[in-house]
């Protein structure tokens, strides 16, 4: 993938191509060409059909083939309760006034009838006598020994005496009251869930005829890559995708392997296509599926096989490669055959996965479960939809299918939806996502405020566990989200600073907003803001803590930076928060106290979102130092030189603070393992969580 | 569980209870007692803590500590792009009609500005160098080979020419943009998704502490169990509860061990438990929770533990036991401490669960649950809920809570819930419930139509695929069942015969009904009813097939019943089906002609409301013969005698008929598969399948 070096490449064979993504095939078009294609190679269906036996480990299999049942369940009339079987006529006429006897196993000669009435005790279960057809329950009779008195003693019962009739049929399970024979239990291409099972098992089976998995190669390509857990360089990339492509495989149904790193070599990754394609149903290339220097992936699909699509407008995950391996156009090396009993067509499907880890994952949502569903004779997962209302504008590409990850969560009666981050290389926000928006080609961007069907990820259950906070950005939100996820609360906060927060708020887009406004003309934090942003809503502002706010400079600061005033010389770059930041705010007052002219400040207009971002700036040498919290320095092992104490507090509508959604919050911030955690960050004073410092009728 | 032959059993310590749940403990509090019993005990909280790799094999498992981020990602600022990093304040006044030049690698002397522009190639993931600050695609740049002439041929590029100026950061991707070291990546009880393992990846870790899966024993006690599979005789009752729940608590994050059947035998049972109590977290003795002769649960309990409660205000599964074995109660034989590295409670909570399927599948859900989430860490199971209106009244008995299994569908606008059956007995509603309506102890039933809010075991957007189909009962529905689910429709027939499934469609509960009425005056099929009972609706009426009626014998034709005249015989019992049926219509359109009057015929007045359920009575030995069709008959391995043709149609109101939910219903009628199957089956002429015979306007 990467051409660094490319001065020193001397391979006539490789050719920079500029334009390479205008030709990108829609989305449906790119489906159905690799349908027609599986069709033509005679492998869109079920890959095979394995006989497994009936036990939890046949949990999410599919059935190859529709169930029908053997047996009938009951296989015989049978008591559903613990008592007395008796023929029903024999009760006729009983009445509480006049009790019927009837004789355990011999029958008794009823003088008024004239009858033999017959019974027998049975437990829940028993097979009905053949002369029976009720059962009457042991709690409706009086038993009797035999002297004729009343007994619980099953040891001397040797009659029952009952004072109501029963109809036939009474408390029996009648032979199929479950199952009949020869009835359709399940269909084929069912996902098999626990009592799925048991219904089988009653039914007669002792095994079971499932699809057999789909065998999924997951290639990993590429110089770059590093395994899991590698000590890192610039330039070297973790190789994680191999990891959530296999997991999401494994969830699909499907088998998968992973193969080590392949380096970025033309005929390495032939060699490695060619010995899998013998072995496996379908094969993942990761990455090389652009059209850089290195994307060897369409290449080798050539050489090897068909290109069927190169480049989807699809986004993110647009330099998409689908294709064939066909083992007819090279000769297999040392394998001999498919392994086992199972015959592998000659064609095998080849997808080329983009590298991006985001444009990975949707692209095996997209392209490779609709090829499992179909090898395992199942349906494509039906994700349920939410409506929502997007919160913020977004634009969209034309031409492409937009899918767009958003966090959802009900904010008083709105359900609201968050967009996320779109960069494909923002892993967080698949972990984040509740769900997807898709923009069909035409559409080129939606308007804050309107309404988007969101196809869902998660449990639409959970969505109303969620709290959006929004605001300014500090390293307590972590620790509260996790508190929160204790009691069953999804805590998102997103960074737009302190004024940002109270707009949002105002908007009602966000439960609560983190704020650290210092008002230059009271010296108070936050109130005036409120009053002046949010001037119309009752709320409860809570402190959540103290922090020092200093400056952040590289290990050792070399620079020798101390004060404000050293922000002016030339040597020293700064880096700011951006407008509304309370940060900022601070940065102002002091630089206005102090009485330097931000003018005179180097990089004083290059700006940050968040301390953290401040912070990797300064780590990675980009600038000498900025203002920000002491946490934010020791994360990144950088030095911190405080300046000022700050009140860093949390808003919340009197409409949530009251609410169910927020009680834990509340709970937590009162709470002295909350204080204990926040106590052990450098920087925090703790004594004044929890304390209310407003509350608005 | 059984106690037929409790006459010759002579042990003095068994006496018969009579009333034994007068004193059913309500849910909640059975609920707490349980869990301040495992508080006491220590055992309230994650079991214990696993260190795993990072690989495919976490899915699913539940983290047992927060992730925190060791490093950012990315770790280094990266090109977003291939194309040419630059520094953004070389390309400060580049236009359209005023190009600037970058010099790659060695930089270039700009006339104009008295500047060194210095680009250089960068893939995509590409560290930047360190003196740029911004990417330009390498489709936004006009590359210049050495005579300064545009190519496109990377091995002759010496320069860039651009035309539009690019801020810092453009097209790069900050260290940090997706993980910043120190964020919080995932809290402690996340349950883990394929792209949660790419993040933590992503994070620096290679490995993950999870919770350690709770190891349960499940043990199956019965002398009349018998291993599934098995050939039965009556009485046996096959053992597959143990295999529902060992599904069960593996879908929940346990590892579940079956073990083999335990005879009715107190000390037997003993030994068992005492065996496994050492060894496993969490014991399910099933059954033998019920308080007959040989449900030794709760003794075996008390000897070797404390027994906290038998016997729970829940329907189905009342008989529930929850206790705990203490291990310091008995000696521990041959096992040497727990195994592995793993130190188990001395304390084992153990339920005794009740044998019937339906409530042994509920009681794991009601009580393992919550015990399996709080040992991994995680939240309960959240269901979803949807409100539908209750197509039938329903009673539930007073002080229960009442767990009633329903099918969903919706029928033009209404949400419906049909209950199934309420027999404990009937797997098979579990495998058709889409959910649970749980009416709490206070009520003792519900109308039809009332609302009910539901707890959907299906995904919410499976509901719309179902179609409920009433009337008649005929075994091509089960076919059309079949060949449905290859369209993601589900066909769900309830059975009300010909007459009720028409008033059904009237009072719009269903989409289509099977009706095979004769018009004894006309002749003709299933018109006049329609316009008698559902004047005001339009439908379309599809034939299904034509079939054979006839009567049902045993296998032999013992009692050589060949006539309607023979039912009258005083040696011949014969069984019928319910009013409304189709088959009763045509059995008194041809007694009348006949001349027969019913009450000559022995069994006129008893009813069956299948044909299944018709054969199944003959197959027994309960009645000698019944009017039904071919296939049940073929079904039960009975004999047929064909008496008369007749035709069974399907009637489908127009508003379904046209809609896109029935359309492959549609499809398949026209479907030469569909009729070639049909042909199969004996007493089916499938040549006027799929033909209209009446289509409203």
């Amino acid at each position: 993938m990467r051409l660094a070096t490319f001065l020193s490449v001397n391979r006539p064979d490789i050719i920079l191509i500029v334009s390479i993504y205008l030709h990108d095939i829609p989305l449906a078009e790119s489906q159905a060409r690799l349908k027609t294609a599986l069709q033509d190679a005679g492998i869109w269906g079920v890959l095979g059909i394995e006989t497994i036996s009936l036990d939890e480990n046949a949990l999410g299999r599919v059935t190859a083939e529709s169930i029908w049942a053997k047996i009938s369940s009951p296989h015989y009339h049978a008591s559903a309760m613990d008592g007395f079987a008796v023929r029903a006529e024999d009760t006729n006429g009983a009445q509480p006034t006049s009790p019927i006897n009837i004789l355990l196993d011999d029958g008794v000669w009823d003088r008024k009838t004239g009858q033999v009435n017959k019974g027998r005790y049975v437990d829940t279960g028993d097979p009905l006598p053949d002369w029976a057809n009720a059962v009457i329950p042991i709690e409706s009779v009086e038993s009797l020994d035999v002297d004729g008195a009343i007994s619980h003693d099953i040891r001397n019962l040797i009659s029952i005496r009952i004072r109501a009739a029963v109809a036939p049929w009474n408390y029996v399970r009648p032979l199929g009251e479950d199952i009949i024979a020869t009835q359709l239990v399940l269909p084929a291409g069912h996902v098999l869930r626990p009592v799925d099972l048991g219904a089988i098992a009653a039914a007669g089976h002792n095994q079971i005829k499932v699809a057999r998995k789909p065998r999924v190669a997951i290639l990993p390509t590429g110089t770059e890559l590093v395994p899991i857990g590698s000590k890192l360089k610039a330039g070297d990339i973790l190789e994680y995708n191999s990891l959530v492509i296999a997991a999401q495989i494994k969830a699909m149904g499907g088998d998968p392997t992973r193969f080590p790193i392949i380096q970025d070599d033309f005929d390495l990754i032939c060699e490695h296509v060619e010995e899998v394609a013998g072995k496996f149903d379908l094969i993942l290339l990761n990455a090389g599926s652009s059209a850089g220097r290195d994307d060897y992936s369409a290449k080798v699909i050539d050489k090897l096989g068909t290109l069927l699509v190169h480049g989807v407008a699809v986004r993110p995950g647009h330099p998409v490669i689908l294709g064939l391996v066909d083992r007819d156009k090279f000769q297999t090396k040392g394998i001999g055959g498919s392994p086992g009993s199972v015959t592998l067509s000659s064609v095998t499907p080849i997808i080329g996965v983009p590298g991006y880890p985001v444009s990975a994952a949707l692209t095996i949502e997209i392209f490779a479960e609709p090829i499992l569903a179909r090898w395992l004779g199942r349906q494509v997962a039906n994700l349920q939809t939410e409506n929502a209302q997007i919160t913020r504008k977004i634009t969209s590409p034309p031409g492409d299918e937009d899918y767009i990850r958003v966090v959802i969560g009900k904010v008083g009666e709105r359900m609201l939806a968050a967009p996320l981050s779109r960069g494909a290389g923002v892993i967080t926000s698949l972990v984040q996502a509740d769900g997807l928006v898709i923009l069909p080609p035409g559409v080129q961007g939606m308007e804050a405020g309107e309404t988007v069907t969101v196809k869902l990820y998660r449990n639409k259950g959970d969505l109303e566990h969620t709290i959006f906070c929004i605001g300014s950005h500090d390293l307590l939100l972590d620790l509260l989200a996790e508190f929160l996820s204790k009691y069953d609360r999804r805590f998102i906060s997103a960074n737009v600073g302190s004024q940002g927060g109270l707009m949002a708020l105002r908007r009602g887009e966000a439960h609560l907003a983190g704020s650290h406004l210092l008002d230059p003309q009271t010296g108070e934090y936050n109130i005036s803001s409120i009053r002046q942003y949010m001037p119309e809503i009752p709320v409860k502002l809570i402190a959540l803590s103290k922090r020092e706010q200093g400056l952040i400079v590289r290990h050792g600061n070399p620079k020798q930076v101390k004060t404000l005033q050293d922000l002016r010389r030339p040597d020293v770059h700064f880096i700011n928060r951006q407008h509304g930041a309370g940060t900022r705010v601070l940065l102002d007052y002091y630089l206005k106290l102090s009485d330097i002219s931000p003018g005179t400040i180097q990089g004083y207009n290059q700006e940050e979102y968040t301390h953290l971002g401040v912070a990797a700036a300064i780590s990675s040498g980009r600038v000498d130092c900025g203002l920000g919290i002491a946490a934010a320095a020791q994360a990144l092992d950088l030095d911190f030189l405080p300046l000022f104490q700050e009140r860093y507090d949390l808003v919340i509508p009197k409409e949530f603070s009251e609410g169910e959604l927020l009680a834990p919050l509340i709970k937590i911030l009162n709470d002295s393992d909350f204080r204990e955690a926040v106590a052990k960050l450098k920087g925090y004073d703790a004594s004044i969580s929890g304390s209310v410092i407003l509350e608005d009728i």
